[in-house]
């Protein structure tokens, strides 16, 4: 038996392109993912962002619910991660424009 | 003296990656990138939309005010296009990856 808790993952096939825009057209979420962006998973609470708790959890669930994003509880920590392969395939390009405009 | 008249345009290097994003996020305003995407410049009423002339009005001005496409007043038609080329030096592969979705 795992500790390992997946959280509720949409299938990124029955998202639509204007869902996808919708959640990454905010700047708390395009941060997010642009640190999620080197492909590792890590706990919610290490990505650092300007905004309070319940703030960012809207916003993870947000991407999540989008497909951008996908999370899996381990104990207390919630690991986070970004859907960069499935995204690709799904939206190709799309990841890749929206993390080129780092500057 | 010639008959056009420019509509106030924005200048896309002061234009951010969420103000697009947010443009772009919308299904009516997606249709109408979709349909100028041949490059060429039509009339706005050449755009085929299911929605109300005053409600597509509105969107042909969000995409214009974030800078996706450009409008030019010739008489009583006001010819519009997208700023496609300006768009891939702004945001490199982002205009390819939205049209890419057209299924």
């Amino acid at each position: 038996m795992g500790a390992h808790a997946d959280i509720d993952q949409v299938d990124l096939a029955a998202v639509d392109l204007v869902t996808v825009l919708q959640a990454l057209s905010d700047p708390v979420r395009l941060e997010i993912v642009r640190q999620l962006a080197c492909g590792t998973a890590m706990p919610c609470g290490q990505v650092r962002l300007d905004v309070t708790k319940s703030t960012a959890s809207h916003h993870f669930k947000t991407l999540r619910l989008a497909g951008v994003i996908a999370q899996q509880d381990e104990g207390t920590r919630r690991n986070t991660w970004l859907r960069r392969e499935e995204l690709d395939e799904r939206f190709p390009g799309l990841m890749q424009a929206v993390l080129h405009d780092r500057d």
